[in-house]
């Protein structure tokens, strides 16, 4: 019963995970929908339930686009936070300060709208405050790229990215984008249950993915693997990780006993980007050894974390802005199941087995 | 299944709600707390466990009392939200903020030091916005009041609080300041299991308390009984609402089915209060009558939001501000339950039952 294991707290028509192995959202296979499909139309499809015409997705677009321009007040409090604020948490609080400024109709009859601007808005969070603080000056939210995936790399880098880096980022915002009821999905239903905001629920699920055992993962994979030099090197420390019993972050899986489907599609990425101009393909090398040693010694297979960290290290995109990238991603993803929750809703409220002290008598200040 | 109701979700020792009746904090009845105990005692026994002797809360409180004043950047902050601002949205907002000032600490080695400033700095974040957007003026955040309830009284309204509405604030603080596996508090052990931090943890139990089926209760509950000028004209309305089958808010329980035992204390408060100048008297009395007459019709029992809102009515508190006098107060009651969970910790990760199309054939962006 720890941690809720096994056990089933609702019913959802998102996701399948672990079914068979696959990953599937909507009934589409994951693979299909990372290599087939802009992000754009998997968020629609997870939020809506079926994928968009192109006139609907251009609609979406348009709307996605229209909010990369973030309100004075936002920005405000961007500039405000001082320059050592975690990326989480700017990401977090600028998430609540949109929910003061444009806040959702208490009858949530905008919720598609609100969710459709967040998924143009969230990257400039980031965006905004990373130049503000770390470049010293204030950027340029205006993009001629359409897609999210082109507009963070962009406007992150304010330099045009290629289209190989593009279509590598928008197949991990799709490989990101939904995982059932995974820590943050199902804290963020809590939130909806009560009836609260969308902006309340979205912070709460971006406090909960800062937490390590959730979202932090692919930062800790890439940082274990950057550390060797060569193959060697690192196949002998994991044999020294293995004698004192210890754990090495991107492999095994709560949900997943085989394969994660996203692993395959994520060490191909890493491979599309690892001979680029600047990336050093040493680093895929170790990455593969080291994920073969550990299948080969412990049968443990490589979760999306794993080589993840490296399709963004191939980027050039600092690790502390992994996880802000997750949320950009799921937020499509708990913004369905917040939409679900509210669409058959019954506040969330289980109970727990007591083992404090039994009844006792006050103890008067005198006495203690 | 539905909303976890009566699922077993983890293992406590903070607290027994519905256990023939009664609630107990660490194995102290509830009305022994409300009514000999400072909520300052009780915040203490729900993060420690065992109340506090003198030099203890001595120490305890003036950690409490130095939080009072406001980092600079969290004074911004309020200052650049909206004067629309929806009071919990603020809440919600200047804590985030707050964590990205003044981190906790990734080992968590400083827990109680931030919780307990928190219990400080709450009351700040409510009453600076207040004074700068409605009042046009910065408050002065020093204060004679040694205690929570009477700083925020005192500086909430800029005028020397009574003894008795000290009193009733104080009872109050420790009536709302803990309730088991609840939503806003199960939302934040999730948060919590993931090893994120307590700032996350707290900005997941503000947006989770702000649902109108959880925090919101007593602010609906007021409005209901202010609306009548006489008992008769109440009673009349109320057989109204039952024959059209409509609910009043402030009746009934999931986990009380006979009595919630803070009922009989918020209406002991309110009596007292009832007659002080400035105060209708009516109001108790219409709402006395309406409690009657829901446990005569209905069988339903009033909870504590029923007179909880006339209490702070009575103390001259904006109705919007109840919900986030009940985070200053159940603040106490989620970082014990963070620090449990922490304590013991693993990742709280439930499954669902899938209800969605089988799988299928991805379809190209011409064929839709």
């Amino acid at each position: 019963m720890g941690g809720l294991a096994g056990v089933t707290a609702g019913t959802s028509a998102i996701c399948t995970c672990g079914l068979g192995n696959g990953l599937n959202y909507r009934g589409y296979d994951i693979a299909d929908l990372a290599l087939k499909a802009e992000f754009e139309e998997v968020a629609y499809l997870l939020l809506k339930g079926e994928l968009p015409n192109k006139e609907e997705l251009d609609a979406f677009k348009r709307k996605i686009i229209s909010a990369r321009e973030l309100p004075r007040v936002v920005k405000d409090v961007l500039q405000s936070l001082p320059y050592s604020t975690h990326p989480m948490d700017l990401m977090r609080t600028a998430t609540s300060a949109m929910g003061c400024v444009v806040p959702e109709k208490t009858d949530f009859s905008d919720q598609m709208d609100v969710i459709t601007k967040m998924l143009g808005a969230l990257p400039s969070f980031l965006i905004y405050w990373h130049h503000w603080h770390k470049k010293g000056h204030e950027v340029e939210l205006k993009s001629d790229e359409t897609t999210i995936a082109g507009y963070i790399l962009d406007r992150l880098k304010e330099k045009k990215p290629l289209d190989v880096e593009i279509k590598a980022m928008d197949a991990m915002l799709t490989l990101y984008a939904e995982h059932e009821f995974n820590a943050s999905t199902f804290a963020n239903r809590i939130t909806a249950s009560t009836l609260s905001g969308l902006y309340s629920c979205m912070t709460t699920c971006i406090g909960t993915l800062k937490g390590p055992l959730h979202g932090g993962a692919n930062e800790v994979a890439i940082k274990f693997v950057l550390q060797f030099d060569s193959v060697e090197q690192a196949l002998e420390e994991v044999d020294k990780l293995f004698a004192r019993k210890e754990k090495i972050m991107g492999f095994g899986h709560r949900v997943y006993r085989e394969v994660d489907p996203r692993s395959p599609i994520g060490y191909e990425l890493a491979k599309q980007l690892k001979d680029l101009p600047g990336n050093d393909p040493k680093l895929f090398d170790i990455a593969e050894a080291i994920r073969d040693k550990v299948k080969a010694d412990k049968g443990l297979p490589d979760n999306i974390d794993f080589f993840g960290g490296l399709v963004y290290h191939y980027m050039h995109i600092e690790r502390l802005y992994y996880t802000p990238l997750f949320i950009m991603s799921r937020a499509a993803g708990w913004a369905a199941h917040a939409f679900e929750q509210r669409a058959n809703n019954r506040i969330i409220r289980p109970s727990s087995d007591y083992s404090g002290p039994e009844p006792r008598a006050f103890v008067e200040m005198k006495d203690r």
